[in-house]
């Protein structure tokens, strides 16, 4: 089984996921009529469960629509102490190190991890826990917002497998980070 | 004559253009057997001339190398006041606000120009003085450093013209601004 945490993000040309308060308008600032899900659902059948922070799982709480995730899904946080009913079987609260939380997710059966958000993403790179990235780049120079990326102490190298050009405008580039000899 | 102000730059997966001691060592991790240029002579020939700031001049100068462009270089300062005397016919001095420096140049009969240095390209972007965008990504997280982007107050957007991956390992796009309507 494989054992690969993978990120799937989009962001602007400067490196923003969101705009200043949170603003997302701009991932549908290019027109896609056939609803090309940009490499989404590929991700979902090679995924077996979900990482991602408190707020991204309040965010999607937030925007009032069946839950959208067929994988399990794992939100990492301290505070939050109750999940809603219906989602009970769907979602778990964990909190811990990243890597008991990890070793954790990975007894209970669950081998590659999609993990998102922006924190989540974060701090995961700080530990060198990520395998993949899938970075979607929109054109767009927002100026400001939340980064994708924050300060490391160390340099990560990645090998690039390949980038695609979606809807002509969305330049997706997969990476995997290059093993340590 | 067209007029357009290109940026032509380099930047690791996080938006860094250098390290934080100014690093620039990355540039080369990819083998570059056949020495492509990745675009740079196609650059040099639709520019008329270069814009960059004293950093990068001083910077190329530290190189110890011949003078390597062969278009005119407009140095932004507002605290040199000499250049080297080989380079007298080669180089320019400018200072003043941008707009003035850029009606300045064209006055002088160069119309495209190459837009280089990163606080030189931060601050034409705050003007949203910059018309196309040729960024290379290469496959690494710096971590830390000296940024690309810087903030702005408003967001900017551009449309994608094409993606070229480089060594399969560099991935450059080029964005063309947006004209506003």
């Amino acid at each position: 089984m494989e054992h690969k945490n993978i990120v799937f993000i989009a962001k602007s040309i400067d490196g923003f996921i969101a705009g200043p308060k949170g603003e997302i308008d701009w991932l549908d600032m290019v027109p896609n009529p056939d609803e090309d899900d940009m490499g989404y659902f590929a991700l979902m059948k090679e995924v077996d469960a979900i990482v991602m922070g408190r707020v991204s799982f309040e965010t999607v709480l937030g925007f009032n629509i069946p839950w959208p995730y067929t994988k399990h899904v794992f939100v990492l946080s301290n505070t939050l102490k109750n999940i809603p009913n219906e989602l009970q079987d769907k979602v778990s609260l964990t909190q811990g190190s990243l890597e008991e939380i990890l070793s954790d997710i990975r007894k209970k059966g669950f081998g590659n991890l999609y993990i998102d958000g922006g924190k989540t993403v974060q701090n995961f790179l700080k530990k060198d826990l990520i395998h993949e990235l899938r970075i979607t780049s929109l054109p767009i120079i927002l100026g400001k917002g939340f980064p994708l990326f924050g300060i490391l102490d160390q340099r990560l190298e990645f090998e690039h497998i390949k980038t695609k050009v979606y809807l002509n405008q969305l330049v997706q580039s997969h990476y995997k980070r290059k093993t340590q000899s």
